[in-house]
């Protein structure tokens, strides 16, 4: 079989369910991984770092990377592009690393449509929407409208739960550590198609 | 989430794959399982035993359960009646357990086509096509027109390879072993559409 190209993990659940706090904590446990990062044209925040919250680039950069289809997916939020570049994924696939992503069900669907064979896809949730509301209400950062916002989005989200491989429910962080880290030693023994025919063609031939 | 519904792993791959021996490998290592035995009319051999081997009835009975639509598959092979029946599985599965299928690649496509949600499939092969001969004749057994069937056969299966989740290259056997459980351990977390269903109906409620 040809060189191992690297295979894809993509993570989607609302805010609240604690994807954050579990992709720190496994990040950790693997290697050789590449963790997919957003472009966008707004302003640096606060103590952001360019290549590691996103990558940030000029409007005008953004346009001519749309016309030259170096985007998976993109969106404009509050006049501010938002998008995911193909260029570092199809680098650290050729490299055989694992590329996770923390992205929302469209971006799972763009991702999906375009890399269907090594794709494996984790929807992260509450165990309820009131402990949902409870993980968020802890968050001295949210407004009551921000938290309105947040669980619209949220329910919105769930009803594209079927769209995943896998579900998982936060309920025990431990126990969901440990479930997502067996479900990404499964993922990275996915081959690509091109891996498939390719060791076929030598099979009848060897 | 309401009471975890069994999840279904399907091994396929030619004769002298190992595949069985992998499957006596793992057995140990499981708990809580149910390997998927074939219904057949044909008559007992040596040392067979009923519901170990196969589960040997008339072909009144097989007919019937044809009729009622309780075979996933069937097929006659010189003569003799061969199928899944549907019973056991669903039994099992109802169970909670880990329904294990050593099936061909008709037999997968079946599986796959009735239970599309909680199926995790895996392709075993050799290294090479000379590999796989080179194993076949070590096999006292086997006359030169089975080995030439067998390696036919081979041939024909690798080409519905793609239509698996996972392939396995049992090269080093050990590996396999430890890739089989790891892909095993992921299949357990699929959840059934049914239960995803419930999931939500409960999530958006509470």
């Amino acid at each position: 079989m040809q060189a191992k190209s690297g295979v894809i993990v993509v993570l989607s659940g609302p805010s609240g369910s604690g994807k954050s706090s579990l992709i720190n904590k496994i990040e950790d446990k693997l290697d050789h991984y590449y963790i997919s990062i957003s472009t966008t044209t707004r302003p640096v925040r606060g103590q952001e770092v360019n290549g590691e919250d996103y990558f940030f680039v000029s409007k005008e950069e953004f346009l001519q990377d749309i016309k030259d289809n170096y985007f998976l997916e993109h969106a404009v939020v509050h006049g501010n592009y938002y998008g995911t570049s193909l260029r570092p994924i199809q680098t650290a696939l050729k490299e055989g690393r694992l590329v996770l992503f923390d992205i929302d069900v469209q971006g799972h669907a763009a991702i999906r449509d375009k890399f269907p064979d090594i794709i494996t896809s984790i929807f992260i949730t509450t165990p309820s929407l009131a402990e949902l509301k409870h993980r968020l209400s802890g968050r001295a950062t949210e407004t009551k409208d921000i938290m309105q916002e947040r669980l619209s989005i949220a329910k919105k989200e769930l009803s594209h739960i079927k769209e995943y491989d896998y579900v998982l429910v936060n309920d025990d962080f431990e126990q969901t550590v440990n479930a997502l880290l067996d479900i990404i030693q499964a993922a990275k023994l996915k081959k690509s198609a091109v891996e498939i025919d390719d060791f076929v063609s030598k099979w009848l031939q060897n």
